[in-house]
């Protein structure tokens, strides 16, 4: 098993396994609350901040403020200021998948040289512009395919992605009903 | 109806009501498909780049490219070099019902000074660090708040949100399942 002490995949495994020991015994701790502000610039452009969280019992932030410019393209007669709302969650998707392909590789002793997602999301315009009821708002369905080099099997790089989507946050919000409150005040 | 004439949030909706009568005699053109494409970098840290998109019939191309650092942060022993992949999903349902709220507006004759929208999304760790498998790895509740300066009653802000929301396409995602097929070259 000499590859399970060389894989170095940039995830610390070891302090992942200690946390998960430790929110055991603590559940309070484990209470994650993730947040996202979003101020409106014009027209279909708005920005969004990401800073602090709360968690481990307390307030965190992150290292630096994320921003995100979010529009609509030209072809929506908008002034494409970022990336449209469907593909940030593509992103969040993609991202979320990767980042478990990764931790699990490490977990399995599993280097890695380069991992590639690619994803679309189809959706069909009569839902959001209201021509047809029965057609729904979002994608339709969501393609995602992997590239995945690594010192493995193809079973074995196949188990990587399976796992990643067991445990994947975002593939769960994406594929199951997660409830959204709206307030106005 | 003074304000029908006047108001100006930059949405060009006449080319969007345009627009939407045109699709209704060419279906074909009203099929989108939203993408990204996710690289791995190190640990839990991707870089994704957002730039084609099809639709209209045609290849289309945002007018630049978009790039997202997504990782965890410190206290998950990884290096925070992006907001997480939760965080990106708030970010696309923040926007997207923002953008809503600004074309409903324009539609309805509203003029808005501003609109800030601040989501957050609970999560028990439990789930994605496999301690407990009744709990689901994503968010298990999404509260978002409206906080709405315009040109309207208080009832009148409401139904451009409420509106807004009926119409998102990240709404839609989120509070319903989106079927995602996931395949390793």
């Amino acid at each position: 098993m000499a590859s399970e002490v060389q894989a170095d995949n940039g995830v610390n495994v070891a302090a992942l396994l200690e946390a998960r020991e430790a929110l055991k015994n603590a559940p309070e701790a484990a209470n994650f609350r993730w947040r996202a502000t979003c101020n409106w610039k014009n027209g279909t452009h708005s920005n969004s901040t990401v800073e602090g969280f709360y968690g481990l019992g307390g307030e965190q932030k992150h290292k630096t403020t994320f921003t995100f410019d979010a529009d609509h393209p030209q072809v929506f007669a908008s002034e494409d200021n970022g990336a449209t709302p469907v593909e940030m969650v593509l992103v969040g998707l993609a991202s979320c998948l990767t980042a478990g392909v990764a931790a699990v590789a490490q977990n399995r002793g599993i280097q890695l040289r380069s991992v590639t997602a690619t994803l679309e999301g189809n959706m069909n315009l009569y839902g959001i512009l209201g021509i047809d009821k029965d057609v729904r708002n979002g994608f339709d369905g969501i393609k995602v395919a992997f590239k995945i080099d690594a010192d493995a099997s193809e079973d074995d790089i196949k188990a990587l992605v399976a796992q990643s989507q067991k445990r994947s946050a975002v593939y769960d919000i994406v594929t199951n009903p997660t409830n959204v409150t709206v307030k106005v005040n």
